[in-house]
């Protein structure tokens, strides 16, 4: 496996996002439906898929193939033996420049895998990392990495997603200084484990970021940073806790809310003033993770997408793609590091 | 240090719990009214703090002592050089029988270090950990540990947690048989860091626990099993960020609520089916983290502590010293250490 290239974006207008149509709880139809709109709204698109598993397209085209890696089935394996999935197709496409993007709402594992193992990680990246957001009611997001890419970690890896997670806030977001915050256990520079204590040193020393110190779980909603940066175990827990509380909150108040006539009728009046706020922590409008790090744009939605969600991948896929994010990425990451000539990326450990 | 002695219960009914009338944000009022409501309701209380700071105790009985460490004093420090402070009289209390139990709303680090070195640890304790209720509505919280306070973890502290989570289940809120999960990335073994790969081997192969397997972060609220074991770094993030969005939401909801006059017309009607769901996620109902593991009971209150999350915090104190929670704790870790020949685990069964 070779380092990947820096992609030309001037190459990328124009290109299909490479959309796998059979990844997600509702694939093929909610894809289908979300990549037609996505087309209606001026985005190119190829749908990656078995044609006996995708049925009609609607006139979208097809790049076919013959497997597809399950949702729960074990990312790497699935990924080394199934070199005719949707996944590994669709990351191929991107690397060889048949596609301007890929987005796969399917096994998050397989995709990130098939990502890196294709594209391969852009130069003097230590690895790829998960960009997800955190809302914040009425502003742009702010950026949470690593949201489940890398359970270890080291400080260069953090700091790398910090620079890779700020250059994502600018492109995606409109961030145009964004501010850095490391999750800790505490604001002071001593507190937390020794990977956050090293990874605080070297961003406080200058790491090319704008660093604003520690944050604390407490912070995340809403985000007083624009970017949040945690080692992946943390980020998965951290995300997934935030998501089970949201989503336990709504359903116990839409329950009380039903208990009588009383109540049914208040909630009635009530909530259309409540629906922005649910609609700020919808994943619909959010669409999906950004894998960072790899030598073309991948992103990962959340299982249960719907064709809104899909819809809104892809369009954001083609805009980061064609508006230069890989290039930008690459830039953030370049100044930590003076790779020795000759030097090879090593992937697929 | 000194190992910890092991407490005979039937000598703690009667005696005081030592309450640092000087520690949290709204003492020492809150944590007078507090310990006035509990005095009440049959818990003898006996303050600790310096009396030009406690001022009129309305009849309390007071420990005088010179010092205070403050809420943002280094713990380490603080419990080192102010030898005279109410935080490490009230554990010398405890560790010379003279309280049955200790209660601060102070510094916690502080409270945490202060009670390890002048109570100690049980035997066979690695660490202490804290123990924070998750809160199931309607029924039995559940418990995590460890919720803060170790940073950093080897496997057999967290099978240690694990086993005075359950032992604490049990005597706090009456679960018979704790099922106990390890927070992690994914539900397979085979996920999580080393750390946590490690521990779910570990009690896989019996730790006389019920080991229920991972849980992730989507799991907390409301937890599937009774105990949810982590390191304190990932304990004291998640913990924060559910806080930090639980409030947010509440504070959002309150203030669309409040939009016009239809809406704060409805919400008149609907806040009294909402306040049960209000109280639940409150942490004055809760009563404050636990320490576990060391040789004697010490409630930690939050910062910003009412009287009545004051009152409740004693009189479980009270409950627990007396009611032989060390004693529970004790026995729980023992199995782990050196079983001497022939000696078989029972915790848990």
């Amino acid at each position: 496996l070779t380092r990947g290239r820096r992609p030309s974006t001037e190459t990328l207008a124009g290109l299909p996002v490479a959309v796998d149509a059979v990844g997600g709880d509702h694939a093929p139809a909610a894809v289908l439906e979300g990549a037609h709109a996505a087309r209606r709204d001026g985005t190119p698109v190829l749908l990656v898929g078995p044609p006996e598993r995708v049925g009609d397209t609607g006139g979208l085209d097809l790049s076919a193939c013959t497997e597809v890696i399950a949702m729960d089935e074990d990312p790497a394996q699935g990924v080394r033996r199934k070199k005719d999935s949707s996944l590994v197709r669709a990351a191929e496409l991107v690397r060889d420049a048949q596609a301007s993007a890929m987005v796969s709402a399917g096994n998050t594992g397989a995709t990130m895998a098939a990502a890196l193992l294709r594209m391969g990680r852009l130069p003097g990246v230590l690895r790829p990392c998960i960009a997800t957001p955190l809302p914040r009611l009425g502003g742009a997001p702010a950026v949470l990495v690593d949201a489940g890419a890398n359970a270890e970690c080291t400080p260069t890896m953090l700091v790398q997603f910090a620079q890779m997670g700020a250059a994502y806030a600018t492109e995606r977001y409109g961030v145009s200084r964004p501010t850095v915050g490391l999750l800790s256990i505490g604001e002071e520079a001593s507190k937390g484990t020794p990977l956050v204590k090293e990874t605080h040193a070297h961003m406080a020393g200058g790491a090319g970021v704008d660093f604003a110190g520690n944050v604390e779980g407490r912070d995340l909603l809403p985000s007083p940073v624009d970017v949040v940066v945690t080692d992946g175990f943390t980020g998965n827990v951290t995300l997934k806790s935030l998501e089970g509380a949201l989503r336990f909150l709504f359903a116990t108040l839409l329950e009380r809310f039903g208990t009588d006539e009383r109540s049914r009728a208040a909630a009635d009046v009530l909530l259309p003033y409540l629906a922005p706020v649910a609609t700020e922590f919808e994943p619909d409008r959010i669409g999906g993770a950004m894998l960072l790090g790899v030598a073309g744009v991948c992103v990962i939605g959340h299982g249960s997408s719907s064709a809104t969600a899909i819809a809104n991948a892809i369009t954001s896929a083609y805009q980061l793609a064609t508006g230069g994010l890989v290039e930008q990425l690459a830039r953030a990451v370049a100044p930590t590091e003076a790779p020795a000539p000759g030097e090879r990326a090593v992937v697929g450990e």
